[in-house]
């Protein structure tokens, strides 16, 4: 399936899509609203929960954020965190589209109360691709209904390959968990590729669990592990206006839910969860626009949290670091730049870099046992880890993903739209 | 002269090196330091004020500054902004260069105090090019003294030419103004393509004046005015270890000198030192590495100016916009986008976006008479302008410029150190 741009798929894309295990309780359908005009692909994802299924979501901070995302925002808080349906397009963003983004929302909800039996409240919307175009009004209701009668259990590469843009191959990962002695499974999946930077969570993302989980504990632990993987991945810098990460559970595999995030019978759920966002968002790096090598950076030392990140985030945002990484150039002077520009508290004289294993600058300057070919080494392969302390003396550590910067972006995002 | 990099010179270059009036006061030398390797290029400037000059500058805000940045804020504190000479070199940036660092600066400094016959904190530093090299020590001292009995009446192109780095063109500006009845002159340089976003100044500018004003003035304005220009452009919101533009003031036209920065005598002045500034500046974005547009962003209707700057920042630095205006794609969609990511206040349906003269957005949708044609148009040409309203109502405004992204940047930035 393709994105409508003849892309080659990324270098970093993992050999195969993933085996995914099973989630009752939820039915898949896809189907082709025409969106990407010259392909056959599917563009339009429906998911049907029949039993209903708790929800929580992270949506983008954008002050430009699609109607989409108001819907979604509105619908979790008036809805109680219930879901009955999703409904995901690609190829069409519906943000800075008015009153037709609203009526296209309106018009989708009633096709989807009508075919479902539901609450407007316990429907979840989220479209992905070109901004400012309104779409026909009842357009993807049209398609809703074309697609509902072919629901079935869920075929995870239809599914993510449904979502897609300018992705250059589907994303998905999961596992099973134990969960107060049953087997649960968490199966989710993602597209995004450009215009990442999240702000609360990364172009569109949905992960499902048939662990029976009330809304309180669903929006606590998405919004919890988005912060340590969405939130720490960029590829360029730019924030979606349609951002969403969901969180679906089912309840299917049995049990007395659980509404507490902090109950300790969840302790393994929530390690399999954020293995699986992790997983998610370094898949979205790897395929990120033009990408051709993952680049780590992790920052400890600084006087907080908060700082390391923004630390980590200036290094990962730098043109400059991602140009000389593509290029395999060891430029660990780039790296002292994007430290400093950041505007946070650290000690220029006390301050170490690590590529790889490399001690590469320390006491305000290169290091005494610098080599040019073990930097060179560290940065030569398709992923490469730099470590930064900040020299305060802080506990303060973060650690944020990225990726390269190549001539691909370039002609990615100059041909996407026209 | 070459920057040792075979770039062709910028589609946005002037069609000449201007005409500059002359500075009395003043001398320059320059030299050939060898930091070009295969090449014969000058890569030392050095500046000698016989009777000295009053001296004012702003200075890179990067917590990783260079040792010569911090020599000249050390020095204009302690000298009392006296300055008698000037020593910039190319090819090595003494950032991050540690003890190093500040023994290449004490040796210079000797070199000139020896010449000059003056106070160490009369003599300032520079130094841009790559980060993280020591120099041998004596290595710019005996350049120095060696360029030293060349010092004459100051030849602008050698100048100018002798700061460059990736610089595809050298980059000047001057005017003549009445100062209190009497003609003074304005003449500066400038050098910088990438690791552009001044957060005080960008890379390494010098002006000169032959007016006659006291170092309160020449602090003030300089700083005043770098405001409005050098802080508000980038190339690639990459902020340099070095950063610094100064302004000296020899007296040699005459007068009585000014020491009162709002002294209404000065208004002639200060227009034309605000004309030269953003003169240099603009050359800078029109040089920005790989630029094939220049890009001006106008947001008014912003709560703040300081908003209306992040807001038209967040747009000038969007790699998303940038790559579509290089592709002369008028992708507004990507403005809304970085508009709502700045993370400022905006009223999403009552902002309104121009590209040129053409309303594309309104109503927090497409406007209503949107032509794809008239867009295209408006982002054809090699000078784009591009007007947001934030629709809050507010007063604030700001203008910033920038360069499109293109595989050029990519192309140097990848092939720079190695």
């Amino acid at each position: 399936m393709s994105s409508g741009l003849d892309l080659p798929v990324s270098p970093l894309a993992p050999e195969r899509f993933p085996q995914l295990p099973k989630v009752g309780g939820m039915q898949i359908a896809t189907y082709g609203l025409g969106l990407y005009k010259g392909t056959a692909r599917d563009d339009l994802l429906v998911v049907h929960f029949p039993q209903g299924a708790s929800a929580g979501g992270v949506f983008t901070t954008s002050q430009t954020r699609s109607a989409d995302v108001d819907w979604c925002r509105e619908s979790l808080a008036a809805g109680k965190g219930r879901a009955r349906a999703l409904v995901v397009n690609a190829g069409n963003s519906n943000a800075f589209t008015g009153a037709a983004g609203i009526a296209k929302n309106r018009s989708t909800v009633a096709a989807v109360r009508e075919l479902a039996k539901c609450d407007a409240h316990e429907v979840f919307l989220a479209a992905t691709g070109v901004i400012g175009e309104p779409l026909p009004d009842n357009f993807v209701a049209n398609g809703v209904a074309k697609a509902w009668p072919s629901l079935a259990a869920p075929d995870w590469s239809r599914a993510a390959n449904a979502i897609r843009t300018t992705d250059t191959f589907a994303k998905a990962a999961g596992e099973t968990v134990d969960l107060n002695r049953r087997n649960v499974s968490i199966a989710g999946f993602a597209k995004g590729s450009g215009m990442i930077q999240p702000n609360m969570a990364t172009t569109l993302n949905y992960v499902f669990t048939d662990a029976a989980l009330g809304p309180n504990a669903v929006q606590a632990l998405i919004a919890r592990y988005c912060d340590l993987t969405y939130n720490c991945i960029t590829v360029d810098g730019d924030t979606s206006t349609s951002d969403t990460l969901m969180l679906f559970a089912t309840g299917a595999a049995g049990g007395e839910p659980i509404d507490d995030p902090d109950d300790p019978r969840l302790a393994g759920f929530c390690e399999g969860l954020h293995r699986v966002l992790k997983d998610l968002a370094l898949q979205i790096v790897r395929d990120g626009e033009g990408a051709t090598k993952l680049i780590e950076i992790e920052v400890g030392g600084a006087v907080s949290d908060v700082s390391a990140k923004a630390i980590a985030a200036s290094v990962a945002n730098s043109p400059l670091v991602k140009t000389a990484l593509a290029a395999g150039d060891a430029n660990w002077g780039r790296v002292v730049m994007a430290v400093g520009k950041a505007g946070e508290p650290i000690e220029r004289d006390r301050m170490t870099i690590h590529f790889g294993d490399h001690l590469v600058a320390r006491d305000g300057g290169r290091a005494p046992d610098y080599s040019e070919a073990r930097a060179t080494a560290a940065v030569k392969g398709p992923e490469i880890r730099i470590r930064i302390d900040a020299g305060v003396g802080g506990a303060g550590r973060a650690t944020v993903w990225t990726c390269d910067l190549t001539d691909g972006y370039v002609k990615i995002n100059g041909a996407y739209r026209s």
